[in-house]
């Protein structure tokens, strides 16, 4: 279908260049947005206008683009995303009231052996949190990710263990035996505490939620600092909100 | 670019397939698509199975198509209105601390002479809410709407009057002058109260949120019961959320 030169096709390219916008390039000229999606000026400034017009994008007064409202209105259609979110704030309202710590709920991304965060709960007077709404991290090197990845079937793991691991995921030489190790480890607890990876001063506890079929649907993580983990309150606040969560989960549409 | 025979170009298809989703139909057939779209089956078809490649359609294992993870994330970076609402959300906490009533945050769509909530918080125990994230509402309709556009220029003003109305806002025999009238009060008062257009025992309260220039760039609201409404408290309460929140968006990207 309506294939370039290259034999791209326009979805693909829109596809990339609604990419190019992130968490710190929210506003791009057309030529940064051509830079960034590695197409032509011209291609970029035909198609971004097309996009512009459809309310997929936004011109500002200056002829920069920004995501459009129409994209933030279908985006916010995301049924399964919004559906999992409200069923699951209630049990993050209650780890953090309790916890008073940072709350997120993420979900794997199989195909990039990353999580994506898709709601989060801050604690005023809780160390800075670098999470953010669908923000991606790499799944070896967060709590969240490998209690997913231990929960996931055998051949998503070894999937996602033979792929180029992020640098961060090394830290301190760890080993794919020491990954194997934890992962297990993660099975047999029910949750995953890792400190200390991201950022040296912070740790993450994460626990799974399953669905009826025991599938990994997503994780609960709150992330601390190293002073205030607490395992023995910590653990079951966390465990009996993933476990209510992962009860109610039947309700969600099914794949 | 890549027009079809009918004139229409992918990305224009792109952005009606887009708009079939909405909160109740989170999932659609390829059929039922082809419907909402208007397009061809085969058209549609080939449009979303391509959409489903780039991650902007999930296809469910049974065949049918959601919104993907990728446009969720893209309309995540939609930095203006994520801004707006992280502004925001202070003083909408600030309401709903106080008042014990929900708040939202909404924004004009003047294309449509419609709002379109970007953010809300509930207060278990008010009394049911119809609002939702990314819902749309007729202007004209609503306490929100009227707040926004009795500060808006007479251009706005004359064209969204002179659009069709929707039904609700014709209900008890409200004529073009009632409404002028209202919109003029709105002006003097600073916010608009509205009884009962909606939902006939519902109440909403609303006041305009400024930039530096006194453009429109939003509105609080509250919508309570008719028998919660105290003017006396709930106005001052709500300017002084408003009048706050219009003095720090001069930070918001401009347009």
């Amino acid at each position: 279908m309506a294939n370039s030169r290259s034999g791209e096709s326009v979805v693909s390219r829109v596809a990339r260049l609604l990419q190019c916008f992130d968490a710190d390039h929210g506003e791009l000229s057309a030529a940064e947005l051509a830079e960034r999606a590695g197409l032509s000026t011209s291609t970029t400034h035909r198609l971004a206008s097309a996009m512009a017009e459809d309310g997929l994008l936004f011109r500002t007064g200056r002829g920069r683009f920004r995501i459009g409202l129409a994209l933030w209105e279908a985006g916010q259609r995301g049924t399964r995303f919004q559906a999992f979110s409200q069923l699951a704030l209630p049990f993050m309202e209650a780890i953090h009231v309790t916890l008073k710590q940072n709350v997120s709920l993420s979900i794997l991304d199989e195909s990039t052996a990353e999580i994506v965060y898709l709601e989060r709960l801050t604690h005023r007077g809780a160390q800075e949190d670098l999470t953010k709404v669908a923000l991606r991290q790499p799944a070896l090197s967060v709590s969240a990710g490998l209690a997913m990845l231990a929960f996931s079937p055998a051949s998503v793991q070894e999937r996602i263990l033979s792929m180029p691991w992020d640098p961060s995921a090394l830290q301190s030489g760890v080993t794919e035996g020491h990954m194997r190790r934890r992962l297990a480890q993660a099975r047999v607890d029910g949750y995953v505490h890792l400190p200390g990876v991201l950022v040296g001063s912070l740790a993450g506890l994460a626990a799974p939620i399953l669905d009826a079929h025991r599938q990994v649907l997503g994780a609960l993580a709150i992330v601390q600092t190293m002073a205030d983990v607490n395992l023995k309150v910590q653990v079951p606040v966390l465990l009996s909100a993933t476990r209510g969560l992962s009860g109610m989960v039947g309700n969600l549409p099914r794949d």
